[in-house]
């Protein structure tokens, strides 16, 4: 599980509450270095693994989302790096909320379908991907959440895979996931336009940077190609 | 927020997500030293403030649960007398899971309904709070939260009630918390019995230890009177 600075640190726990119920799994909590990492609402989580020493062969490669500090771990070399080299070999390959940016800036969504928070999902066709509304989105071994509270459905899906549906329902009573929101503006085809209005331009200049990422990666490979 | 060894982490996160969206809000990370705290499932985070500098008089005083790290903060001296300090001026006093345990044991429960993680809801009444099965149970300003992910109901009811209704569909339509199960197992009302069965068998321990902190509790409160 890929940690950054800025990370929504939402995006890492809901699945970090699924997967950590799985009895033997070993999760590493990946970082550039060992220094603590502060998420984009101030909480410090100290990795237990570096880009150097965790293992090359992994199960599961995992990226939380966020907004400047994703876009910035999305454009960092090493990173990127990091995510396209154990991300080639991964058995699966996967994100929450925008995480699927880094996915992408990786190369790792080129002809895959893939979701993202719904402020970002068309922004995944710049990387080849194809933008797909849906809570969790799998195409082959790509299996990719939407926005930050999707890490639980995204984290439960993950464990009927890599177990049984059995063992994942047993993860969902002990984390009692019998949602019951309060209200109903949870996605964008549910919430009010006086909810709608200004959360798009409380991230209109978070979604401009991403499109501006994804021509960017575009022009690159069209160079390259 | 209060933070243990031993904590749950998603109990701690799910209502941090929605707090953290409160345009204003100081969130404290409240534990006995600066030193780095370690939840149930391996995830480390640094606090930002102690038993001692944590200021006097706060809007909300929140607790997670766990399991054994839960029942050894309920019994440690310093952690009680600091709940039931801030408790007793809080404008709010609030737990998600079995982090009512805690409130319990402090004193801050008695006569009031709360509800807790399905397995020691019971328990609660051995601390003189009426059990009340529900996904967020309000009596007063006492403000309990069921099961792990239900901090992410809890949080949402929170902000409508810090701000207001549209504020609270604000934050859950950025954390895009439009929850879509892909199972049904998440209540004990709904899970087959083939999950039931072993989840109530590795948790009996817990129960039987909670069961007997709340009798120790009694005893001691009837002393006392």
């Amino acid at each position: 599980m890929l940690m950054y600075p800025g990370m929504t640190v939402m995006d890492l726990i809901g699945p970090h509450c699924m997967f950590g119920a799985l009895m033997g799994a070993k999760i590493f909590l990946v970082a550039k270095s060992l220094d603590p990492v502060t998420s984009d609402s101030g909480v410090t989580i100290t990795p237990t693994a570096t880009f150097e020493n965790c293992p090359r062969e992994l199960t599961v490669l995992f990226t939380p989302g966020g907004t400047d500090g994703t876009l910035a771990a999305a454009v960092d070399t090493e990173t990127r790096a990091f995510m396209a080299d154990r991300g080639a070999r991964a058995k699966y390959v996967t994100s929450v909320c925008s995480g699927s940016l880094i996915l992408g800036a990786a190369g790792l969504l080129k002809g895959y379908k893939a979701t993202s928070h719904w402020s970002v999902r068309h922004v995944l066709a710049g990387f080849g991907a194809t933008p797909t509304d849906a809570r969790v989105v799998r195409d082959r071994n790509r299996i990719t959440g939407a926005g930050v509270t999707a890490g639980l459905d995204f984290g439960l899906t993950m464990v009927a895979e890599l177990r049984d549906r059995v063992y994942a329902e047993c993860c969902q009573l002990m984390s009692e996931y019998d949602p019951d929101p309060p209200f109903h503006a949870g996605s964008m085809k549910t919430a009010p336009a006086e909810v709608k209005a200004p959360m798009v331009q409380l991230l209109a200049e978070f979604v401009k940077k991403a499109e501006a990422l994804a021509a960017a990666k575009k022009a690159l490979t069209d160079v390259m190609v």
